[in-house]
């Protein structure tokens, strides 16, 4: 078997992206342009994510549904500002059962007017809200530059759509679900996020608030990683969504929107993986323990296998998620590589001297090196591999946390801003700057606002770019 | 509120299927032609049939992946047989991006090209076999005439796709997952299916075996409830989907699909309801028990609400789905009837005197009236609920038996053939007719072969139309 070896970051981030997410076996490339086939290695980790949330949405109210995969096109048209956001990207259905259709369909690109449409239906008086819908779908949006799971034509998400009787309910949900999304975000994925609001520019189309989990990958760029919109009333009036209130009066419903997709396991590689490959949350990895059975001779084999598979039947027991490798005819040198690349979290090494002491070595994926073996008794195993597991999981955490900290950066003009990105990393300071001063920015410097992050200092400060006193502090920096 | 009565079965039962997919919340109408809203009760029942698939899927070995659902033209035309089963019913999707696409893209009506493709590249030797992949998605097939979950353009399904060495394993493989679909029809869904291969008119497009599971309805009406497909080599051939053997000669592999649908939703429908509505078997049911408080005065409320809160809290501790009707201006009457037409197994009924008397009314939904009433004490609640979900998920079960079996008659010419079909019934019998004369069966008399059961008395019989020695026996049935 030919070694593993990838690019390493600091020569080329973004080929070592693309190398692993293959290597690692997260993805297949397919046939269709800007699509990917994700495998089984990358759809346990979205599973991961889509169970964590589903609970959450569940906990707090939300019901799972299911809406059409295609959408009239005159849907799309309905709202101004929403058509014109997606148009370009839309993919359509002209042709079906042999025939021209008479009106095209749109392969969805996101759902807010064919749901809107049914809220119209199913909503009647006060007493059916709020409405919590969730939907986990795929959707389409004809990328030109894709990049596996980042941006590719076919992606899986979840996309929930609520309806409220107040703007003040809608605002709520909307903060809601971004809690949600960071939550999950911080304490599965291990990325620590930084929640906020989105500027006019970056807002979602047809929505009045737009609010934003962001991430700092390992090259420094920002992945936006969920979105969460309060819509106001625009769809409501657009789709008709109207309610009797208690006091028998027509009112506009407040709606809401947020997603969350398999972006997101593009976050979990790029948020923690070294030159090496993949480290995993523990709590998404697919297999988080590794056994590596060593041995040279058909004598040691046999008591070797037979401890490595009992220590998995009491680990598999634990709930731990468990692999032996008893792959034949290669190396475990080799085998420590492989699954070094693919980011399992921990591994047991067995060997021969091991079985007589009743002991195995364990080895840490985050801490590479002596500095992350030890050797334990296989008498408390599982309890030793827990804990490790939920270190190893802090562990992520807090380096990604310190890594994002020490590259964020204070400024107080628009030159200390150019210097700032221009060196790849964020910057953050006073913005109070016109739609215009947004776009010259990013024209100038490739960054965006980010976000308003949600967390502010309060008081206020010279904008950046004007001077003027500013009330918020905006975070900049170079996307995906 | 206007009363939520439904046409009875016995008037028009197809009439009957379609309000009560609707009334009962199950799914809405939506404006893409053929496509249905899958609302969150319908959801729910569909989620709980996944869950149980995707449990014994994995504890077979198998793993979930994801594959695009748009698929270059030229690859269903590889297949002569699959192209020519799905072409009247392709969706295509000819501009994307703003521009007119070179090849256009079928929405997947099956993924077995694809996937094939897929499989080509990732099987290299014996070593990766088998290879064992199920994906979770929607399929699109442009049908002309719909009906709410049972035939409609769009569906969600699981689709599994496995490649083997040999033809055995492959047979083996097409088996194990129609016992896993019956495991489930008949312990989840409480509908006993019959195991059967389907002949040569009936098998899947490209395929060399076609296994299915079989339902009656309450109509008496057949349905194909899911289906286990051993592929043979024609798709490894289309596809080269090659593996190099022991002995390191190139060989085709032997692959198999199978599929399970929302359809099973609308089965669950029929299998089970009755006039006044729905019947859910307990496992699947959204709402196992519904809890219906009785007061006339705010002094009898305070009492009543706060049993009927806690009785709620300690089966919901419990792990039973149990939902609390609290909606105000309501009677507890409209409340029973509505409930019942949504087919929650269990109803609690609750009161000011059973408050004070420590005890509750259970009412089941299987057995009407006074037979499936009892009281019982508040204390032991929670036991006697669970065993008595046990029972009704059982009785369903057996009432849905004794109705299939009471419905099939043994016939020995094509006479009695008729007579049978024309009374709605199904028939059985010895078969080793043509094609053609399946063709002109189903012509002159509606029925189609259903299946050749697994379950086969041995031995020979003469041929319900040839008159010749045949070997096995048939069911013959109209099917949705």
């Amino acid at each position: 078997m030919v070694s593993q070896a990838v690019t390493p970051q600091s020569v080329d981030f973004s080929r070592w992206y693309n190398e692993i997410v293959y290597k690692a076996d997260l993805a297949a490339q397919s046939p269709v342009r800007g699509s990917i086939i994700i495998k089984p290695y990358g759809y346990e980790i979205w599973d991961g994510l889509k169970n964590a949330l589903d609970r959450r949405f569940k906990a707090t109210g939300h019901q799972n549904a299911y809406f059409p995969l295609f959408i009239p096109e005159s849907y799309l048209r309905r709202e101004a500002e929403h058509v014109e956001g997606f148009s370009p990207e839309l993919a359509v259905v002209t042709h079906a059962g042999g025939k021209q259709l008479e009106e095209p369909l749109v392969v969805r690109p996101t759902s807010e007017t064919i749901i809107g449409e049914a809220f119209s239906e199913w909503i009647q008086s006060y007493r059916d809200l709020p409405l919590l819908i969730n939907q986990w779908a795929n959707v389409v949006r004809w990328e030109l530059r894709t990049r596996p799971f980042l941006r590719t034509s076919e992606f899986l998400w979840q996309e929930g759509h609520t309806a409220h009787a107040t703007e003040a309910d809608a605002e709520a949900e909307t903060l809601q679900m971004l809690d949600i999304y960071a939550d999950v975000a911080i304490n599965e994925a291990a990325i620590p996020v930084i929640k906020g609001q989105k500027s006019n520019i970056e807002r979602f189309a047809g929505a009045l608030r737009t609010y934003t989990i962001e991430a700092m990958m390992r090259d420094k760029r920002a992945l936006q990683s969920a979105t969460s919109h309060n819509l106001g009333q625009n769809f409501a009036k657009a789709f008709n969504i109207q309610y009797l209130d208690e006091n028998n009066e027509q009112k506009y419903c407040w709606t809401t929107s947020w997603g969350f997709s398999t972006r997101m396991v593009g976050a979990v590689v790029m948020a923690h993986g070294d030159d090496i490959g993949l480290r995993l949350p523990p709590r998404l990895a697919p297999i988080q323990v590794v056994i590596v059975p060593i041995f040279r001779s058909d004598d040691e084999r046999g008591p070797v296998m037979a401890a490595a598979s009992s220590l998995k039947a009491a680990l598999a027991d634990a709930g731990i998620r468990v692999h032996l490798d008893d792959r034949d005819g290669v190396r475990p040198g080799f085998k420590f590589n492989d699954w070094e690349m693919r980011g399992v979290p921990v591994r047991v090494e067995i060997g021969p001297k091991d079985v007589e002491n009743e002991v195995v070595v364990l080895a840490r994926r985050d801490l590479p090196g002596r500095d992350g073996k030890q050797t334990v008794g296989q008498a408390g195993l599982t309890t030793v591999v827990s804990s490790l597991l939920d270190d190893i999981q802090a562990n992520l955490l807090r380096q990604a946390a310190e890594f994002r900290d020490s590259n964020i950066h204070h400024v107080r003009n628009y030159d200390e801003l150019r210097q700032v990105i221009e060196a790849g990393d964020w910057a953050e300071g006073w913005w109070c700057g016109s739609d215009d001063d947004e776009r010259r920015l990013k024209d100038e410097t490739g960054a965006t606002i980010r976000c308003f992050p949600l967390d502010q200092p309060g008081g206020e400060g010279p904008c950046l770019m004007s001077g003027k006193p500013a009330q918020r502090i905006a975070l900049f920096a170079r996307a995906y």
